[in-house]
């Protein structure tokens, strides 16, 4: 059979570094993981419990394609206690994952054609699902005196009929704040570009509160999920929250895609919200890995980095030290033993000279990592 | 914002037969539910008690996006044990659902405005995802005398990019065996149509054993779930058997598009394999209740009826009852209490003179909707 064109998205770069990292594990090596983008830890234990009963007492068929009421009347009281935001609960859509949020936002939006503005560096699967769906990903190549964020100059002319951004941006970890956000909002109504903001790293911010986009403006779509600060990314269940008159339409593209998120995800997720202890002891550890990792790249010769916003990565600029990150990874993870993230996964140009490192896992890891890269730069140097 | 038009998909009518049952039952009344595509027993006990384990010794991440191995390599058995095919697990793809399924095979084989052929009565989201993926639905009016299957002269000379057969089809009940399945794939096979079959009720079938398209060619996508014989509707959890060729594509569109499925579900998945016990035990009450329903509903009136082959379904012809499903239809709930679908969402044209029983709940439900529905259409033609 014949496959489509549409269906050739490219493949992640990383995934050449992780079947490596694995390989090299199973001969024997002890690999240090930088290149993961999700936490170590498991869902919170009250989560696992609250399911652990359910699976005794309820059938857990279909819930209804918008999720349950409880979950979404659970989500919209979150921005209150987060942002101050009064968020009508009919407007929370619980999806699989953000990348479910993705697919739906995009057919509900977006006709065959569009184009959509996206910044770089990013998640690589903006691009490909944008292409998959058959529109057109538009590359923003972000500044890094803004912070490698996206601001209306990078689009003014370029007549987008959407724009993706997210804050804390993955991989840079940098953060919109609210005048940046309201600039963007603003540029996007002015031209009737519909606007999408990305939040699946909030919770995850260690200087100032993450600005949600809901506190500028009703009339876009923002996405977030359980993955992240909620420790729970293979449950894949997460949520969008849409303009009122979209709802009933997002509604019906779910049902016929996805009939529903998976029930048991969502039962977790809904107990998940209650386990704040829990999570911030998760947090704590990433704050502490974050202060090692602003201390230690540097000093290991990786100089040209930004303290991230939140998120759990750091995007390192070592074009001085390679123009290929590819192969630099590969090096990196040879001779040191640190699995790390080439660049050209989020910026398919600037990205042959940057490496995004994940601090996502235990302190003793990032400490082995640091030790590790600051013995193969002396080495590299010698 | 705007919204596209591909996301204005129709909604599902018998939505509106639910929500008139919810408010039902809201205000005191018992209502009896034919209308539900799902079975009432849950995850078989191995598999959640197997899952509860691994809750308490698994962070439960992202697994890889084809799936767990050891899931995909227990499918490819059971190919061996139901079907007799030697099945290469690297050619299966786990799923989020056979909805997940439909969304990579669609995205992987046709790019937009292919027209892919769907038999009808069927069921309605092909035509809705075809749709909301800029794809072309062509319908295939299946005539009774086939059993409501297509055959190959149904679409000679339309030009197909590809054809999707269902067997035990929703809403008939009906299978296509081995001669009529290969008459299809030979068919496809001379006009380059991508021939996908899905198979999700394989296992609840009552006289033969159903045929996968399998046994009659590789050349094909097989796409099944763990939803209706393993019983875990909620979970979603699907897979999908793919040609070698293509395993590397699907895996590409699945890492971005879904990054996973489940994980919790495919480690339930997993040892819900083993529950063959509990199973069939299910499997036994669909039997009675079919015969029942078989029995019962012509003597109700309903005479018009094939005996179902598999799944757990009866369609029944009313066309001499009523010219508008959608308001015998509720009437029906309104006057007998028993809810029932509106063939309209299976066939558009012809739906209007068509119900679709279920008969997945108990079997003491399936003797009280028969005593309601007899006792309705007595007053209706006194």
């Amino acid at each position: 059979m014949r496959n489509s064109r549409r269906g050739e998205v490219d493949p992640f770069i990383v995934m050449d570094v992780m079947e490596a990292a694995r390989a090299a594990e199973e001969a024997g090596r002890h690999i240090i993981h930088m290149e993961v983008g999700q936490p170590s830890t498991p869902a919170p234990a009250g989560a696992r419990r609250a399911l652990a009963q359910a699976m005794e007492q309820d059938a857990l068929g279909y819930t209804v394609a918008l999720g349950l009421p409880a979950l979404r009347k659970r989500i919209a009281q979150l921005y209150g206690e987060w942002y101050n935001v009064d968020l009508d609960w009919n407007r929370v859509v619980v999806t699989p994952g953000s990348s479910g949020a993705f697919i739906l936002a995009f057919t509900a939006l977006f006709d065959r054609g569009a184009r959509v503005g996206i910044g770089e560096p990013g998640y690589p699967s903006y691009r490909q699902i944008l292409k998959a769906l058959d529109l057109e990903p538009v590359g923003l190549p972000a500044r890094p005196e803004n912070r490698l964020q996206p601001v209306p100059a990078d689009f003014a002319g370029l007549n987008l009929d959407g724009l993706m951004v997210a804050s804390p941006a993955n991989p840079s970890g940098t953060m919109l704040d609210r005048d940046a956000m309201a600039a963007l909002v603003g540029a996007c109504a002015e031209t009737g570009t519909s606007f999408i903001s990305d939040e699946i790293y909030h919770g995850i911010e260690y200087e100032a509160k993450a600005v949600t986009a809901l506190e500028v403006t009703d009339d876009c779509y923002v996405i977030n999920s359980f993955s992240k600060y909620f420790s729970m990314t293979g449950w894949r269940v997460g949520w969008m929250v849409v303009p009122e008159d979209h709802v009933r339409l997002v509604e019906r593209i779910a049902q016929n895609m996805f009939i529903c998120p998976p029930h048991v995800s969502q039962v977790a997720a809904l107990h998940a919200m209650e386990c704040r202890e829990e999570l911030d002891a998760n947090m704590a550890v990433y704050a502490k890995n974050r202060a090692m990792m602003i201390e230690g790249l540097p000093k290991a010769g990786f100089d040209r980095i930004a303290p991230p916003d939140g998120a759990f990565y750091i995007y390192a600029d070592v074009s001085h030290l390679t123009n290929d990150s590819r192969a630099f990874a590969a090096e990196i993870l040879e001779k040191a033993g640190v699995a790390v993230t080439p660049g050209l996964d989020f910026d398919p140009v600037r990205g042959a000279g940057t490496l995004r490192f994940s601090y996502a896992r235990s302190t003793a890891d990032m400490e082995e990592g640091l030790r590790r890269l600051t013995r193969f730069m002396q080495e590299r140097s010698a």
